[in-house]
């Protein structure tokens, strides 16, 4: 179950239908999940931002980097040029070429691409080493192209699916995760929609309970406990029609999201935010009749709601990823638990974050 | 009381001795407190990183902007060169020039720096012109003078001292707050010191207890309750060994800290971390007879306990210039109150939150 | 004379009617010279993008650090928030607090801004210490006052005026010089102008022509010949249609083109590039009716002209500051020649850069 | 022929003895060139930075941005943590996926890297597409581990070899090129080497002399000639020991080189600068038993004259790569002419560029 139905209440803001980043209308996520014998733990989680063809018709967006450790594709490009122009996929460290490849196969492959001779993949990842085998780099083109092409909207599959199947979170199974929230009219009414693959550490905390310093698991009480390669892809939609420069803004602040979970963005974690906009009137054609293009946008003193949101989808989003993952074994019997509900429930209890 | 006084401890990390910025060895901390008749509720807080002549032996340093909203003066030459070479100093936003008129002047002045041309000034900002009027410009070059002057080590005053008089926070009155960590010796035994001027808003949490929004004071709740030109203010010390380019890393952790008080960077909020490391050896000669300098320096892989450090440090600090604000009146017979204790204790003791 | 009245041709496009920022319709540059006695010789350009009430309704506008060893202030916020809202004043490096101070005077006097609290001043800045007794800090807020109201459209006056009074580029008396390019009516017809404030080493370049190299006089043939504490602020307008993120593009080309006059961009040289667009609708108010903005922006397949346009008028603004400056005796006796055209008119005509 | 045997002699500086990338010690190069068929016109060039195990033996790096339109793989870590691990390979755009995983697969099977689930690539790119069927993605891993397996120092190929294979530069053939400087022992007796792979347009310059002006083969006369998907990528040696944040700023220099020869990092061209150090004592181990590293470094006042010659080998570079491409007939009979000499020497002659 999700966080939100034990009675766990993030944030002040109310969350979409689906509480998932396919709330922003257009947004399509799809799943490519390996799980095979002893050792093979890992996948691909596609996200594809809007309809239509992509290249042809990009999406302004902006990548904000939180802690550059990590082999994020595609990077300069989005923030030079203000756009993305391919789904966005995420998948395990050492199978990002293969994404790559896999993502501009299908951009070359689009009908209308015929004469595209670049194209700018962006894909992401997090380190999957301790429960997956991942110097065999098991994931393949094809594994990648289905993630593209079954992403759908509606409800999304979160824990141990896609590129989440071999995560590690605050010593716990992590995986994927997802969270929205629904700005009032009265301030624009847009969405804000996340979408996480959590791999990471620091001192868990549930909606402000400290539930890893009461379980005593947590890094550096006196040595590093906590040695994971580590990582968080963090990926923010919205439908507020917002330009590059706001769209970096906004991925800056879901970064104090992750922090309200107990993240500290260790040195050995990469972690990433995409943040892109949907809006209706600002996709930008890649070859245009017109050497302008007329665009409305949100003016910078209406940002601040949105930043509001996306901590707040950002943080129930790696919660989600926690309680939606169950137990894993995998490479070298190595093997992670789920989060004990028994224990944290709880402590939630005690520290009084659940609702009825 | 400062917020550990009452039970309350955030973070799983043991501070320092004073649980303050002035734990890490050297560093002198001043203030000059303006409140003058009706309307001037300002001042002015020196943080001289170490002993000796700032302008001929220069400090590792780096800024981190988490949000860019603000007149902080000084930044690119710290960003370039790795250092700083004067105190850092803090006032609101429109004395910003006299502050730097009076660094400017102090290093002509001192001893050693008779041929002194150039000279960075690193001054940072807050608007408090809600309870002062800013737009009198009241701040003069001595109030500069003396709060550099007179910092010293030991204990540091906050609340509504210095460049946090005027100062407002979550809606309640905000002001200066320090904190600490010391790293156990295992990990090298550093500490970490962290000051801050809080001026920003949000959803007020302590220690993980959603004390704002239970108040039902926050913004963004259907409109814009609080539309304050914000900021906040942090400078962390440390004496790990770290050259500029892990102190950029260790000063972009701050922001999640800030994040965990409940912050949003929001639009009108300028946030800007100065971090710099009083380590022996690292000084940097202003001319010296040798083309290179031996240093050193922390690996990378041993940065994370720190950051985790400078995440607790920052919370605790912004959480105490709360708890050490008292009520203010000023310009045009505004008045901030102080966090009401008798809300907000019962909301920490029923958020388990108080420690006997 | 002007390097082009010398039969000087840099580049492959036309310059404006004027070859001078003052092109971009609605700039205006005023210039305050100080030269008293033996040892004042400094002064203050003002360059004010358009008319009206800046703070009201600002302008588009990227800062670009070159090199950050400088005191320029007011970056983060312009590059935050992607606009300007004040004048840009030059002047040396020690007056650059008062130069705030005087900015942000004028701003909250000036009509409608009576409830301004707070205001981004940007100053630039580069070090005239060799001729200037800059630690005397001469400039006063009546002589940026000053700079700021006598602005003026039209010619521009170049060399030992202003800030350029007292600056030395290449080892020659270098100051204010400016240029302008306008794009063919087929790729928009736009203008770009620029204005420099030049006060830099390197290997003196004019036209291609190796006039440093010739006369022997550079950096670097085996020890440092020229240890100015120098730097170059370069201001690049145009009335093109861009946003932020196409104006920072605009600002780092314009580096080339310094680099194009045999500028290193030196450790001890704070070389900043200020771009700001002044086309019609673009204005960005400051308090708005409306959420949103509906603006008509240049695609970034468009710029690439623009790009050009700014890297010929840099380099022909800087030459143009060398061509404009007479010798100039200052402080301790210190003196500086201008580039000597009994010299270099041979030189130039040797390589075949004097064109009838 | 190489320019400088053909008597031009750009800038000030003295060449290396090979004035070529590995006059830097420890400097390899290795080309993969494909010429097959009517339409495959590409390769790889791969640059090994030094002696060893990198990946257990890193090396300080910086990787810079010049224009970010272009898919170079590895920034972010490379930026985050000061350091390289990897060879650095240079490819076509649509090779970039398989030359990562060419380099990683090199990485995981070095001896002692049998423990490696994570290692960052470095891969640079420019776009061959109008003489090489890029969609065709003909570049193999095992192309790109002969790249690497067959890097040499000594003398390097340039002109049509490695990812010059198919290049264009200016309208001309352009390709691999190299060039070094070496500092007077005054000076510390450094030495910078650059090593490009040219692909981007402008006006061309040589040596100052305005060969593209006069040819009237430029960009932007009236409209856009030279429509090229271009880029440049700049990789620049030194053993001077200098750490991550001095490298970057002698990265920010080069582009200044590639501005003297014309180029003018145009909208479509995605400029990179990759700068390394090999001093001694300077590397990285991946796992060390120490905390701690001591290193000695070459303090900022000392960067001065690195920066000049990084940008006097930028500048030779890049012409070299067009003096050493032949002609090219590719894909659908595209063909792109090599530099004409017989127009371009006297033109050279006429600016009075050719030294005896």
């Amino acid at each position: 179950k999700r966080a939100r139905e034990f009675g766990i209440r993030i944030g002040v803001m109310q969350p979409g239908a689906l509480n998932a980043i396919t709330d922003v209308r257009g947004v399509k996520v799809g799943h490519t999940t390996l799980i095979k014998g002893d050792s093979i733990r890992t996948g691909v989680t596609a996200i594809v931002p809007a309809e239509g063809n992509l290249f042809q018709q990009k999406i302004p967006a902006a990548i904000f980097v939180g802690n550059g450790f990590g082999k994020l594709a595609g990077i300069t490009q989005v923030n030079e040029l203000g756009n993305i122009e391919t789904p966005i996929v995420l998948t395990n460290t050492l199978s990002v070429p293969i994404a790559m490849q896999a993502v501009a196969g299908l951009a070359m492959a689009e009908k209308g691409n015929e004469n595209l001779r670049s194209v700018n993949a962006v894909v992401g990842e997090t380190n999957d080493g301790y429960l997956n085998d991942i110097r065999g780099r098991h994931v393949s083109v094809t594994d990648v192209e289905a993630a593209v092409k079954t992403a759908a909207s509606g409800k999304v599959k979160e824990g141990n699916v896609g590129a989440g199947t071999g995560t590690i979170c605050f010593g716990f199974k992590g995986g994927i995760g997802t969270a929205s929230r629904k700005l009032p009219a009265s301030l624009g009414g847009y969405t804000v929609g996340v979408i996480v693959q959590s791999n990471f550490g620091g001192v868990l905390e549930i909606d402000g309970a400290p539930v890893g310093k009461v379980l005593g698991k947590f890094d550096f009480s006196d040595r590093l406990l906590n040695n994971v390669d580590g990582s968080c892809m963090i990926v923010v939609a919205t439908d507020a029609p917002i330009d590059h420069r706001n769209l970096m803004r906004l991925a800056q602040r879901a970064m104090l999201g992750l922090g309200k979970t107990g993240g500290i963005a260790s040195n050995g974690s990469g972690d990433y935010v995409i943040a892109f906009s949907t809006a209706e009137g600002l996709r930008i054609p890649h070859s245009g009749n017109s050497a302008t293009q007329t665009v409305t946008l949100l003016q910078n003193d209406s940002m601040s709601p949105l930043f509001m949101a996306a901590i707040e989808a950002t943080e129930e989003a790696i919660i989600n990823s926690l309680f939606m993952a169950g137990g894993m074994k995998g490479r070298n019997g190595n093997s992670v638990e789920a989060l004990p509900l028994t224990q944290v429930l709880p402590i939630l209890q005690k520290f009084n974050r659940l609702q009825p």
